[in-house]
Parts: C-alpha cells; structure tokens; sequence
C-alpha cells in the first residue's frame, strides 16, 4: 500500500532521499481559475492595450515562483528548472481567467510543485492587481494535469 | 469609479504610493479548502499521533510565506506583520481540510495578500506532502474572508 | 571631514546606528542607460504590440529588486518602501533606452541604494531578454539624480 | 534572422526551454567601472590597511548576487555555478575602480547574466560605502567581455 | 602543505573553482547541543503531545536552512541536495537536546555546510521558541560528525 | 507560571502577536566561539594582511544573516533593524575565535534572535574558510549575552 513518503515511520518530517533516483527528463502541468467579477475582467483582457500589464505581470510572478518553489514548500528538492511557461485563457461567460503552468527539468524527481506553485503566485498576482476594485476573487481548482517521466510515469488528471 | 490601482493610466505597473497613508491596525482572514481522498484524509488527520507532522509543516511553511509575500507578490509592499495564526479543519464527510489565515499588522496598507499567500501555501505543503499516495487533490475556494482597518474599512465575504 | 561611515575607525564594515535619526519621507531617484542596437531597439519598442512584454518584465524585475535591496547590499538597512514606479524611455537616436526609478519611504534612512537597484536589476533584465539577438549591450551612466528628506536634505545630481 | 528568445511569437514572456540542449562547460567575464572622487578613491585604496574592508564587502556582495541571479532576472535559469572570482583594479589616473566577474559552470545555459550581475552589484555596494562622502559616484560600462562553452560559441567583446 | 582554498595567494575571497572535479555520491554528518533548563526540556518533551510542534518547527527550519546554504555562507556552492534528515535525541540527565542533522548529494563538493548549517538554524528554533521562559539556553558542539565521498574521502570526527 | 509563547494551549505553532506592544528601543548581544587549530588560526589572524578577508566575509556573512532572521526562523517577526555589528576576537592561548554581535532596532519585540543569527553565521563562515585545513573546528557557546528595551526588560547573562 502507498504511503505518505515525506514523513517516516514515526511520522516525523524529511526530505526523501532521491540519491538513487535516475536523471530523467520530466515535465508537469498544472491549472487553476480566478473568478473575478465581469467588470473586472473586461478592465484586464479587453480594455484599452496597456491593460495587458496585469497579466505581464502575473506570468512573471508565476515564473519567478516555480523557481522559488524548494524555499516555498519544505520538504521540495532543488531542482535545476529548464523551462517555464504561463498560460491565461480569460472566459467572457464564466467570467474567469484559466492559468495554465507547464514546467520541465532534467531531474531526480518531479517538478509538479513547480508548476502548481506557478499556477497559485500567478493567480494571487492577479488578485493583488485587482483587489481594488474587487475582493470577492476566488482561487479555484488549482490541481495537477498531467505529468510525465520518472519511475511512476504518466499521470493524466481525470474527472472525478 | 473604481479602477486598478497597481496599473498607472498608461496600464503601467506600478507599487501604488502609500506614503501619505496614516498607519492603522489591520487584520485580514483568508481561507481555502484542500480536497482529498478519504484515504489520504485518514493518514493525515486520524492515523496514529506522529502523522500530525503533515499539518506542523504546512502550518510553518504558511507562516513563512506570509512573510514573503512582498517577494513573491511584485507589487505589495513589505510590511512589518505583527501575527500569523493557520488553523486547518478536518472534514470527514466532505473529504476536505480547510485553511483559514488571520494575518495582523499596523501599516499603511492591509495584509489580505499575506493572509491569502499563506492559505495558498500551506495547502500547497499538504498536496506535496500526499502526493505519492494522491495525485488528484484539488485546491479550491482560496478567498478573502474579512479584513478590517484601513481607509476602506472592514470587509465581510458574502455568498455571491 | 566627511568620512566612510559603513566602516569604523579600524575599516571593519557595520551596518550603521539609524536607531536615533527621526523618521521622515524620503524620496530617491536614480537613473541609467541601456546601449542596444538600433536593430534590437526596434525590436523592443517599435515592433507589434506584444513585444512590450520586454519592459513590462524589466519593470518588474526592477520593482522586486527594490524590495531585494537590502539582501543585496550587506550594509543596506531593511526599510519599509512606500511606493516604487519605474520609467524606459526609448531613444532611436541615441539608440538607448533610459530607465528612471523613483522610490519613497517614511523611514530613518534614505531609499538611494533601492532607485539605484532597481535601475540596475531592471536594465540587466533587458540585457538577458534580448541577449539572443545582441551581446554587445552596455549599461552606463547609473547614477542618482536626486534624493530629498533626511538630515543631508536634498541632493541634485549636477553634470561633473 | 536572429530573434528575443525569452518572449513567444505572440511577445509573452517564457522561460526558454533548454532541456534538449547538452551540459557544456561555459565560462563569462563581465566588466563595470565605477567612477568617484579622487578623494574617495584614495579612501578605499591607498589609505590605511584597514579601509580595504569596502573591496572585500564588495567582493562577497558580487559573489552572493551571482548566485542570486535567476532570483533577480525573471528569465534566468537557475544553474550549478562552479565558480565565482571577482577582481578590482584601482586606476589613480582616471580616478575609477574596474570590476571584472568571472563566473563558470557546467550547465545547459551561459552565465552571462550571473557575470554581470556580480558586476552590477559589487558596484552597487561600492557606492553604498562611500555615498556619505560623495552621492555623485557614476556606475558605466557595465558589459559582457568573453563567453565561451555552448552552441553560440565564444564571445568576445570587440570596440564599437 | 594545506592552505585555506577559499582565499587566494594575495588573501582575497573566491569561490573555488570545482569545474573539473568530478560528480560524487556524498554525504555529511553535523551534530550538535542545546542546553536549556530541566523545566523547559519538560515543557517540550515529556509534556502533552501538542508540544512536539516544538520539534516539528525546528526540523522544517533546518531542512529549509539546507537549501538556503549557498545563500547564506558566501562561498558555498549551490548544490541539488538530494535528501535532509534532522533527529533530536532529548537527554533528560544532561537537560540538552542532541541535534543531529544528515545531508546528501550527488555533487562536485560535498555538503558539510549544508549539514552544519541545518543543525545551527534547528537549534536557533528551538532557542526562539522556549525564550519566553529561559533566555538562558546555549548552543554547544556543533561540528562534523562524519563525511563520506569526493576526493579527499571519508572523515569521520575524532575526540581531541 | 512562564509558558512558551510561540506554541498555543493546544501546542501549535503560531507567530505571537505583538501588535498591541509599543514601539521601543531595543539592543541585543550574542556572543560564541569557533575552537580551530592553532595552525588554522595562524593562518587567519597573524598571517600577511590579505588573510583578514576571512574575518571580513565572515562579518559580512553575519550582517546579512540578521536581516535574514525571519526568514530562517520561522516563528520570528521581521524588524526593520537599525544597526548590527559584528566583533571578531582571536585568543591564541585559548586557539579561537570568539564573536559577538550587537543588533539594536526599534521594534515591538526584541532582536535576541537577530544578534544569535548573526553570531551562529559568523561562525560557520569562519568553519566554510578554514574547512579545506581542518574539519575538527567546533562551534560553541552560542548564547544571548545581554538584552535591554521591551516589556521584559533587561537580561544579562549568568554563569550557571
């Protein structure tokens, strides 16, 4: 049976010796949702072009936190990151912004905390950016989509 | 009316000025909601005594990054937070752990970054920490509770 | 005579005594230039619209490296920033982009260092995103322009 | 023809995916000049042993902001330098100190930015120890002067 | 004869070139003691169970201080450390508390300071969090224990 | 009877609130000493100038680790420190280095942690430069020397 791997047998807290592990080729994607008031939205994507700025800005801040990831979350290993990328999809209807994280590494171990750590700065810069007019924001569905490499494999996010 | 205030009028970001603003006592209260397999809930939350480790790292790494929210987050300001409390509740029925923040400051401006930066993550140490065993946990719901002081006054979430 | 005040009578390095200076507003403005091309100035601030995502980086980049100030410079004191706005303004002529950031704080010492940071971090954000195309790139003239509050008063840069 | 690699064909900024390329030994120097008052050179250089103090706070300043790096410029990847030297020339005659940052790596991608980011910041420090006695320092010439290692090859800076 | 390898032959600080050494298995061993009051080791050792949070905080500050070794010791190179375990061995006789923090990595240079460090910011925690009742508390021996891997081979500590 | 503030009647972590505290001057002194061999010590104290460098990293490495100490001890409140010095005294009948750290702030809680930070980085700096001659250096005696400002008043340390 499967067991929580980052506390031992006596429940105490340590970061999982990966020394034996292969350097594989990985790759994680994460998402997550920001639902914000219409107003809002249409002050972000479809306002005047400067307005773009606030999703600038979250990309880099998503960026900048994948690699802060292994101070962020204790018990992550350092990780020589090889590649980060954002995506935001807004959606009129449902007046939300889609973020999407997909980063890749050459490691020992995996790098969904990267991407889903990404996802969360990302979309908390967005909140920062637009608090002001609303504080109703909510951060949802932040989960992980899909991962390859490494000695459990693929792993592909179903509808539960 | 109301416009966003960290994008100057070119839509330029910018870290809004807070000079001028008088120093208050300040309080904000953030929440969100880990949802996990009943499984996992069991290893975490009712297991034997030592399992409880997963939830003093979560609480530390959420103290910890209400601290760096000012790096993380461009554009808020660093801020002189006087406390940091997380609380997690355990949900059997609806197989969820949530997370409320409650972040205390005197400043110039309001710590509803902190408090929600916090939320996020801990429950980000939670997923890492269950991840070998669940890979489908799902962080939703991350919001502003309250947050009062200030020029704007106090806020109270409403159901929308 | 004035002398080297982060060094004592013996040359050792301290972080100066501010424990008795009054708090006051501060202001700092620093500036400096960015030698590119004439090709890769294009590039940056006349092509289509989405290549302005270059400065909105670097803007970033130079806002949070504000806030890093202190980490960054060993005998620099934390302080409290109230507000940092970072200006390019692109030059064909000259084929420069100049970059002025503009810090305040109500603090017990000045915000120098964070305007002359920022201008630094930002123009070498510049550099790494159009390296690609030009390593020839060169940073000059970094210099404050002028600084207001504190018990020295005012500071105008004059030409030398 | 050439293009910024660090923004997509839509101008979004992205971390540049470099998992396929090989691990090569790579090495960068990197220069900067900061110029001040006689006075205060004098100060630093040729006053009694102990004011040497202000190099070496400089020196480890640079050498702590290369590893700094990929915190400090949004695109960077975080790399496994392998070594760092900093080095300060002192020049009378034209009244400046020189820096020059050699940094090395066994990695994926350069270190350019990691030079001339320790250039950056030890002259930043330089001038925070002397801005008592003069505000009217200048940082220039901030500069990539050779690379080598990697696809590009080497670099080496030629008069313009 | 030996020479202190973080200087060079005119005395100045670098960080030492491990470019050519080759990629080891390596692992290090630091201990070390906190002496605190008969009363205080009560407090967080035999009392109810919730007081074990004082450990658990300690241990996720050491395993973070880990990673934040080439940050703070400024000629460390950063490593991908691969696996951190921190134990406290509670001695009610002596009234101390045993910290014994173990390292690994496949690396160029070994992770000595990685131990060491994680076994001083453990104890700093500890230290922070029983102040309230006795300032007294005194970190003692904290040295290598043992170290294993790279050319200079194992060491293991001897009583002297 | 005293209780340990850092940890709440159930025993979990929490960062103490001090917002209804004043604002008071507060100075902290912690003091420590590295044992080495008399050699090593020679080396880094009687030996020709240039080997002062290890003593000044070393402070430099101290002062940055006081700004640091929020970061690194989880429970600590970030203070805006106003003064942090770093005092180096070699014995040779006794082969060490002893170190105390004065840290002074204006804050509504003390900077004890600051100054033993400071001190415990100090020396591990020292342990980093000399580890290439002897790994047998020990570090002990990290203790809080004196405290005055705050509730508490001020604290000078006993033998015991």
């Amino acid at each position: 049976m499967k067991r929580l791997s980052h506390v031992d047998v006596q429940g105490r807290a340590r970061m999982v010796d990966v020394a034996a592990k292969p350097i594989t080729r990985r790759e994680a994607i994460a998402v997550g949702t920001v639902h914000l008031t219409p107003a809002v939205l249409q002050m972000i994507v479809t306002g005047q072009i400067p307005k773009r700025d606030v999703l600038a800005v979250a990309r880099v801040a998503g960026i900048l936190a994948a690699k802060k990831t292994p101070e962020l979350i204790p018990l992550c290993h350092p990780l020589p990151i090889t590649s980060v990328n954002i995506d935001f999809t807004p959606n009129k209807r449902q007046s939300t912004i889609s973020i999407a994280a997909t980063v890749k590494v050459e490691g020992k171990t995996g790098v969904e905390m990267e991407a889903l750590t990404a996802v969360s700065v990302a979309a908390l810069t967005i909140y920062d950016m637009c608090k002001a007019v609303d504080k109703g924001m909510v951060i949802s569905d932040v989960c992980l989509m899909k991962k390859t490499g490494g000695k459990s494999g693929t792993y592909m996010r179903t509808v539960r």
